[in-house]
């Protein structure tokens, strides 16, 4: 068999990286370049923390499609980058494998329709944690039959907003198959404010941000004498890369886009 | 709507107790008899803790489907008594929901059998515990994506045997979709021996055993920076009530026979 | 050794009940008698639910200690009730171990003096779950190492109020060995309202309601690269015998009244 | 107030390299120089990941202790080097700060003994994770309360041990404590051969081994309708630098030699 020829956009990002020892390590991808802003025509092995790793520098896309033809583009740049990225690559004929957000359901649309015109398959993807994928499909799963369930995330505590956006995603797959409920006894009340945490649609969501974690997540559901507690933990970047390999081995099957890795996981 | 006419068979074990109240409890069922070893043509609400509950008490359970005429039969009483309830109830025309275990595959055909010449359904269920079936089955979907899984199994004390059933089961359920993998440094050593847990096809099972605990399981997945875990807890034997109501909601529609919860949840 | 001879107030109270297994279970100790609103000079035997433990049941409690002098007088009755019993008790040269709240600074001050000045032991004790004492006393020890704590307590959807009284107690004393800290980044932003939980002194506290919890509790201390949790899990109320059984065995030796079941635990 | 002047033997090691960004970090820390095995005369800042931090490089501590005087060696180098710059600091006057292993009890009372005619400070510690000294201590202490307890941990799966060192130093602080059981009911049996772990004088200790994890350990304990759990989360190797930093500060007030933290932290 032979290898998936892969190019990598952005790849002194801290995904970048990942993805640059990612392709490297596994024996049926090969790296024939990589995209930057700078660096044309050097030798990724030359940059600092590359060494051994031979690729050829391109700072233009196009030239770079031309001349290596990879059969996908994983592209871990920023949102305005990552779609024009997407785009060009669709034209090329290489199928993108998309990390960044900022995609609008137009751009999904216009896209879709010419990666179906070219008969090649694309994946965008804000998410690629294949665990937290999983945590939210059970999730959904399990709202059907316990319709009381809380959920408590857990981040360090530099992180600005809360809840986080995994956990919000997580509320509204509920509720979308959930009858309506407003949980909890109809007249508890706090003598803390906020203690019974933020509500969605019925369901409470706790946000924890405590030195030393990373980004982990419990969904919990209650039912009569039980309880199902789905939880993901996620330690360090590693774990997009599970998902960026498997993105990568199912575009080639595909042809047609596919937003949100939840729908390649059954 | 009428509701469900239901006949209970073992109504005074800790199962069939819970089962009573929940029928008499849930406004679109209907408790019309009990099926008890004694007290033949007695009130069930003269018997102790069922004050306020009437229903007809059978000793014979062929005159109380001809003189109550059930929906559906709830059968926990033994693996014996379960088998030849199943028979007579589906020969009346009476859908069972049964609860006991005991059923070789020729039983199970041969009742599938009937089931479908009468035209109705019939549910056997080893476990009621919609929490724990959900358990397994997303621990079956997990185990395509991760293929390195331990389970820890916590239960009272009291219980003699290790590991549990449902810890067997999800091992097997997890065996039958990841490709074989024998776990851990192919190097570890024990230096206590029994360290590691029990093995299955390369997963490794810890039970753990102490007082204050009911019965309870953890799956966990682990990956590259990441670990996914499914929790289910079980705090007492209402946890199987949900099933059973599942159950008799379900074999309604049904005109087979189904064994094992996991196959009307998805 | 000579057995502890007890009387029990509250008998027919859910935690009383509980108390009357323990006291009837245990070796060295003595049912002597109970206390209650009803049922004057029959035996507890004669109750339902009591069958084979006897003991003389008295409506007068002066009756009840002149005749069958207890040792040491259980009280789970309530905070009127509770108040004057331990009076009496004390009076009466009898050590009460007393389970109801309503103690106010100056009832605990006068009947210390009265303990003294007889000689004899007293215990009174919001909380008897051992367990709930010793994570109460670990996190207040962790504290003067690790900063930064949240507290998330889970409860049945029953309960009223949030945050429990457990959760409260525990942020106070956490508060007062910590020097004061705003937790989180200085800049954080709640999307939805109430995420963060609520706050007491700096400190995080989230309440869970959920069907199927009973009383559960965890306190969560991150610090750089590592996070110490200390979790409490109440099942059923026998998880606050083993605290009546230590009072017991405790009151015994002491010539004061003690407040608080974390000064009789090391 | 002084900074207190550091030495730090052992840097580029991955526990020296966390060490010197501590010291770099803390304001009243003072980093003076620093022995290694080569690089004599440069300065650390040349040295590759260190860039800005500068400091002399030594490779005979003997001059590195009279040319720079430190108040404190801290040193993270192997047990051979550890033990020989032990005492060689304590010789000079400068209180040793030690995390490796490998001292015999006549080391320790040899070295402890050179302290004191010094009349200075030593800090051995073979864990300087102060949580997972904590979850010992509390460990301990809960199980004069709680005589049923059983302890899993987690670790990736390169290592090659099992139990952890922590946990068998866990079971041992506990069977020093509680009185002998052999928990598990008498009967029990394993149907899959290590269900129930190995035994620690009746204590049963569970070792999981999955990729993406580092560092973990629970102990738990049951009691009669109760669990207390005790967890340390290790999520990278700065969970030893808040140990470094209090050991430093510790090691200023002490006139005597110090073996594990458990004994500085109250």
């Amino acid at each position: 068999m032979k290898p998936i020829k892969i190019a990598i956009a952005g790849p002194r990002g801290r995904m970048g990286r990942e993805a640059v020892g990612l392709v490297h390590q596994t024996e049926h991808f090969a790296l024939v370049a990589v995209i930057d802003r700078k660096y044309d025509g050097k030798d990724l092995a030359e940059l600092d923390g590359f060494s051994g790793i031979h690729a050829p520098i391109y700072t233009d896309i196009e030239r770079c499609f031309q001349e290596t033809k990879p059969d996908v583009l994983i592209d871990l740049t920023t949102p305005e980058s990552g779609k024009y990225h997407t785009e060009l690559a669709l034209q090329y004929g290489v199928r993108p494998v998309v990390g960044t957000t900022g995609f609008t359901e137009d751009d999904i649309e216009r896209l879709t329709k010419l990666a179906e015109e070219k008969g090649i398959g694309a994946i965008i993807a804000p998410n690629f944690a294949i665990g937290a994928i999983l945590m939210m499909k059970f999730a959904q799963m399990a709202a059907k039959y316990f319709h009381d369930v809380e959920i408590i995330e857990l981040h360090h505590d530099q992180k600005l907003d809360a809840p986080s956006g995994t956990a919000a995603k997580t509320a509204q797959l509920i509720a979308d198959v959930r009858p309506p409920k407003k949980q909890g006894h109809p007249d508890e009340k706090e003598t803390l404010q906020g203690a019974r945490g933020a509500e969605y649609d019925g369901i409470r969501i706790h946000s924890v941000r405590l030195p030393g974690f990373v980004a982990h997540q419990e969904v919990i559901f209650g039912g009569n004498g039980q309880a199902l507690t789905i939880r993901h933990d996620s330690f360090h970047r590693g774990s997009f890369m599970s998902g960026v390999k498997l993105s990568v081995e199912t575009v080639m099957k595909l042809q047609t886009l596919v937003y949100g890795l939840e729908h390649i996981i059954e």
